[in-house]
């Protein structure tokens, strides 16, 4: 891995500040001060906008519009959906005696932005000094309100240092927005309404007509009055200011998309903007700040240094987990379970807003041990776009349903082919997802409402995909990608064919429980889907004969012919070459054995508990020396890998970037957005590999191992109803509950009942 | 098999006649009746246009024009070129009382339309009667010049069947012609003059900047005036006719592309329309009846039907083989180095008029035993394209010269990347070519000025591109798509090994030889191309380490891991389901054992003589009921080696098609244009076939086999400058050469001198 930190925010456990601007910096900075509440995301951009490199982006959860496609073979999209930027409700234009304020022409000082993680407020201070010597010190905050979700809130302060005189001001809304990479604004037939304290506009996407609220009131100063443009609307101010006064803006808005249409959504967003008034800015300010504090109590992870050990390093390692943990929970908490993870949340336009297999293979387990519901909220997503992924099995000429590869409505949204159609991924992961919840959280509901539905209809695509190879005899995928993506339409992908035969047992298994158990339930699904007697019985034989090549060691060949491929030595590619996708010629990426990340190792990660030590590590020191890590997923897999093999010095090393992947622009890309599932591995990384935890078996297991470099390590986990605090430290680890009576877990292989008193267990 | 005639042109042996109009096949008649004499096409359009189902199109060869493409990854193109359609030279309006001449409309009898094959004249007459009653005969007649290949004529001829009074005639030449794909006009900067007797029209196409002269004297009778358009110019006359009377007008084309422009390109133009004016039409239509005659002379063959035989089957296989060979030479016939032969010749726009390695491959040998210069130019074609196939070689990370899979001008043009990026045909058909062009001609110095170059840049991108596989230790090539275009990213694909084997070889043996005897040349190369002494060693290795997998009695095995794929039973596919590019998935395609053309029989079909009969009988019978023949060349090549191994019935029944697959539209697309080079497969069909022709040994070898069906079958091939006219009958097969003295060949495996003599070999 030849990867670097891009050292530029100062660090602090709970804040993360940028001291001074850097203008080439700009984009990096806009993504890792992005906010959201789920609803919607902002990214960290000037509110003034100017000549600065932006991104500016405002993004509400679930918007997209949708773009045809050349019409291409059978089976290949021939429309994609995007998310696109919405209404950007932080307008703002500040002119100073005809000089207007924009960071890229003017003259400031003491410039200083800080995102504070225990309120969620973005604060952006300087002194701007106009050409004729003014000088007016601002001050910009912005938070997005985490419990009435369709608000934000907005204030400008100024404090005229050396002169009196008057400020032009205008705040506004716009739809004019555009989409970075198609450079299109997608709203049309926008209307407004407005007066000299709100703003009122309603628009429409142009191909996938959704429609969208945004209002905004605001708490005008002076000479006030309302302007309506084509796309947009703003309230203009002449304000007078006084030497040494402070004055303040403040601008509550409200972001409406919930289904509702025209005179029935402006109807809603009025009301909703009325609502906003019972509460002053600082109130819910207050509110904001009590919402996280009570979440950081149950979910934050602490690291301390060890004596002796780089005390900056450990943190910064703080401040990163609590970044990423942020950045998760702002993205995703269960609010609806029309939205799932983009790879990118909210935070850019990279991937489309697209959400990946990543959520149920990387970023699930957060929410299971944080948010359970949450956790379940996810997978009814998957639930709700079912009928999707059925149509989507029937374009490729299979039965049951395929999920999608990327999507954001449940479609298929890559239009590149081989990803698509060739990675069958996502529908396993999601059948990993339910199995994995209903082992952590008991919820047998679960699959009774939504789960054994949904593992029918992807068993039986699995089983209409598998095909027998004539030379074995044995059933397997074949023309599969796996998540190893450098190689492509590839047989017997191990992981494709594991994953697909657990999925195949599982499913046969939980219908075959439901029929026994509960016949009612059973005979409905029986009727909605034809099942047929003989499916379970065939996906079982499926699952029976299907082929994980291996060798009498236990070697697992990652699919058929990779043993005989061309060897590449990843370790002479100069780092310039990466990431390889831009400097090698395409189909060079796929002809040697060289790993883009794990695959072989993944499934051995996720069925953690289902291969022995010994195998694990024949193909970890098999595996690892082959792979590249182009995946910013693959590092933290290793580390929990290295972790559990007592390979520690690898473990700290994979380990390495994981929590500051963002934070310090490991992969030169954070200017596109933040890498949200990624950030979710931080967690896993520490988690799983550190604190050892496993929920793949029966219970929970623990077996913690503290990096020498940290003298503890404290964090929680909710598990049933209960709160498992764990406190690490070199030579042993304490459990304590602070809710509910006692839990049986495996600490290190025996069984420990845990309470409400400390029990302590002795490194191994 | 699933093919079926679509019967509809009259049989005839030198003619193809429709009788009467089916509007329903008026694209498939287009195609079918399409003209060209290598510098230019026309497909059969009505004069008048219409309202009738048409691609009306008239191409220059060498004329296309470019777009960008999406940028995607390295190694994709990011541009692409295609043919477009060039000037129409034959518009024709008629008006008679009001009325206008469109076939889609009016009343008309006694259609008939008429390519005559020992003439090249296209002919079309019917009477039509207008709503008054009024009844006009009209014949039309064109044909492209085979000698001044810049001069195309038509005439028009009308009378009066039963009135006198005046016709509305206007005649014209129009660069404002559509590309069906895009329905964009790719002209621009069209500049016009005329008078009332000429028309002369100037256009550049709008990105590749090509400009095309075209230019037309119009014999106008009655009253004539001239209108220009914006990108079209016509002469109106308005001409009293008298009943009975027949009148004529005749228009004398030029259409000039030879890389000048401007003023320069103008004054070629009118010296080139006044030079059409030493001829009269009847003098230029009798010149190339006779440019006909000597052709057909020494490139006919002559089908008989057996006594008792279907004489029909006979008489439609007769015609269909002078209909295939007649294409050809209109195609192409070496008449410049800048040409080479699209799938689709100039008679459509599928496929963009883009040559595919089907050209060395397919097409070759024709020209080799017709028109030797013909093919040397077609290997000049790729000499002059070598610095854009280095290009190429650098955009995909490898050394030399990568020969593009689809191409106007020695680019790539093909966007899809798994064909562009993975098929290395290209390259070794040219390889082949070379060597399969000396061997037969034994122009040795053609190796010395242009092949050596070649083969030395080609076997230099086959050494950057094989790699060794790390379980077997040989040499292969990774990621590739062989002939058989079912199978993707595969490795080792038996083809692409075996003819980048032979490639090295050769290149080795010829520049080796190079240095030996002609060091002076030798020297040079070594200057113009760097070639290091020990690139020929190391390409020597290569070959003699490349994996050619195979059972111990020789069945090969197409690519690692074809005999574990899933099997598909071929037969139980439904009709309905062809072609399956359409209907089926696109990656369901990729994943069994189903091949869509010869794989491994096309490398014992090009290097015959290489294997031994055992060998092919074993292969053969494995891949053929392994084959869908989704390709248009598929049937030939199984029917020449059915043939060679006594499977006669099989032999013939893949001939099936092969001479008549436009006449009957057995693909369901002729309406797209001919099968070009598919047709160029007929005649190897028949002399490779039935003769027994093999030309990769020593010399010539024959094996004549006579299909039951036929009592003989007269041809003729020219073989380093001596005519072999072969007639083969039921039990016998008589030799005999019409120039040169004598020449030594094997028939039946013996040797025989061919003299002026007929030398009658009986049939083993």
């Amino acid at each position: 891995m030849a990867k670097a930190a891009d050292v530029y925010f100062s660090v602090d456990p709970w804040k993360v500040t940028e001291e001074g601007f850097d203008p080439s910096y700009s984009r990096v900075s806009e993504s890792v001060f992005s906010l959201a509440n789920e609803s919607m995301g902002v990214r960290g951009s000037f509110d003034e906008g100017g000549s600065v490199d932006s991104l500016r982006g405002a993004y509400v959860n679930g918007v997209y519009d949708e773009v045809p496609l050349a019409k291409s073979y059978k089976g290949i999209i021939d429309r994609t959906h995007f998310m696109v930027p919405a209404a950007d409700w932080l307008q703002t234009e500040i002119v100073l005696e005809g000089e207007k304020l924009d960071l890229g022409k003017v003259s400031f000082r003491d410039f200083r932005r800080e995102l504070d993680l225990r309120t969620g407020v973005l604060t952006r201070s300087f002194v701007w000094r106009t050409a004729a010597g003014k000088e007016l010190k601002l001050c910009f905050r912005r938070f997005m309100d985490m419990v009435h979700r369709e608000r934000a809130y907005q204030c400008i302060s100024m404090e005229a240092l050396n002169f009196s005189g008057s400020i032009r001001v205008s705040c506004g809304i716009s739809f004019d927005t555009v989409h970075e990479g198609t450079q299109t604004c997608y709203w049309e037939n926008v209307r407004g309404e407005a007066d000299a304290q709100r703003l009122m506009l309603q628009g429409r996407t142009k191909a996938s007509g959704q429609e969208v609220f945004a209002g905004a009131r605001v708490q005008a100063l002076g000479e006030a009055a309302y302007e309506m443009q084509d796309r947009a609307a703003k309230i203009r101010m002449e304000i007078p200011v006084l030497q040494g006064e402070t004055i303040c803006i403040e601008k509550r808005v409200v972001i409406l998309f919930d289904g509702e249409e025209g005179d029935a959504l402006r109807q809603a967003g009025i009301s909703a903007l009325e609502e906003t008034e019972k509460l002053t800015a600082a109130e819910a300010a207050a509110a904001q700040a009590d919402y996280w504090d009570a979440w950081w109590r149950t979910s934050d992870i602490q690291i301390t240094a060890a004596e002796g050990a780089d005390a900056a390093a450990a943190a910064a390692e703080q401040q990163g987990i609590r970044f990423c943990s942020f950045q998760l929970a702002q993205t995703y908490n269960g609010g609806s379970m029309r939205h799932n993870i983009g790879a990118k949340g909210l935070t850019g336009e990279a991937y489309n807003g697209h959400a990946f297999w990543d959520t149920e293979a990387c970023c699930l387990p957060f929410y299971l041990f944080t948010n359970p519901e949450a956790a379940r909220d996810l997978l009814l997503f998957r639930y709700n776009t079912l009928e999707r992924a059925k149509l989507r099995a029937g374009m490729l000429d299979c039965r049951g349903a395929c999920y999608p590869i990327a999507t954001l409505n449940g479609d298929e949204a890559c239009s590149l082919w081989q990803h698509a159609s060739l990675q069958l991924q996502p529908g396993t992961a999601v059948a990993y997802g339910i199995w994995h919840y209903v082992r952590v959280t008991g919820d047998e509901a679960f699959l009774e409402d939504y789960g054994a539905e949904m593992l029918l209809e992807i068993a039986r695509f699995l089983a209409s995909r598998a095909e027998k190879g004539q030379g074995t005899g044995k059933y397997g995928f074949f023309g599969v990608m796996g998540p190893d993506e450098f190689h492509m339409m590839v047989n017997n992908n191990a992981y494709t064919n594991y994953m697909g035969k657990r999925t195949l047992d599982y499913a046969a298994l939980v219908l075959d429980k439901l029929r026994q158990e509960k016949p009612g339930i059973y005979a409905k699904l029986v009727e909605k889907t034809g099942l047929k007697p003989e499916e379970t019985a065939d996906w079982e034989k499926i699952a029976a004969e299907m082929a994980i090549p291996q060798t009498a060691e236990g070697l697992i060949e990652q699919h058929d012919g990779y043993f005989n491929l061309p060897h590449t030595d990843i370790h002479t590619i100069p780092i310039s070459e990466f990431p390889l996708y831009d400097h090698w010629s395409y189909d060079r990426i796929y002809r040697s054995d060289m790993i883009k990340q794990p695959d072989v190792l993944m499934m051995m990660y996720l069925y953690n508990s289902s291969f022995t030590e010994e195998v694990k590590r024949l193909n970890y020191d098999f595996y690892e020396p082959r792979t590249i890590h182009e995946s910013s997923l693959s590092p933290a897999i290793h580390s929990v890998l290295a972790a559990e093999l007592g390979k520690m010095e690898q473990a700290v090393q994979f380990f390495g970037y994981a929590t500051r992947l963002d934070l310090d622009n490991y992969n030169r890309n954070t200017r596109e957005g933040l890498h949200i599932t990624s950030i979710a591995m931080a967690w896993c990384n520490i988690v799983y590999g550190f604190a050892g935890l496993r929920s793949d078996g029966e219970g929970l297991r623990f077996a913690p191992r503290l990096p020498e470099r940290w003298r503890e390590l404290r964090f929680s986990v909710l598990y049933r109803g209960k709160v498992i605090r764990i406190r690490m430290e070199k030579d042993r680890t304490a459990f304590r509950l602070t809710d509910g009576e006692q839990l049986k877990v495996q600490i290190y292989g025996k069984d420990y009942l845990l309470s409400g008193r400390e029990t302590t267990v002795e490194r191994e």
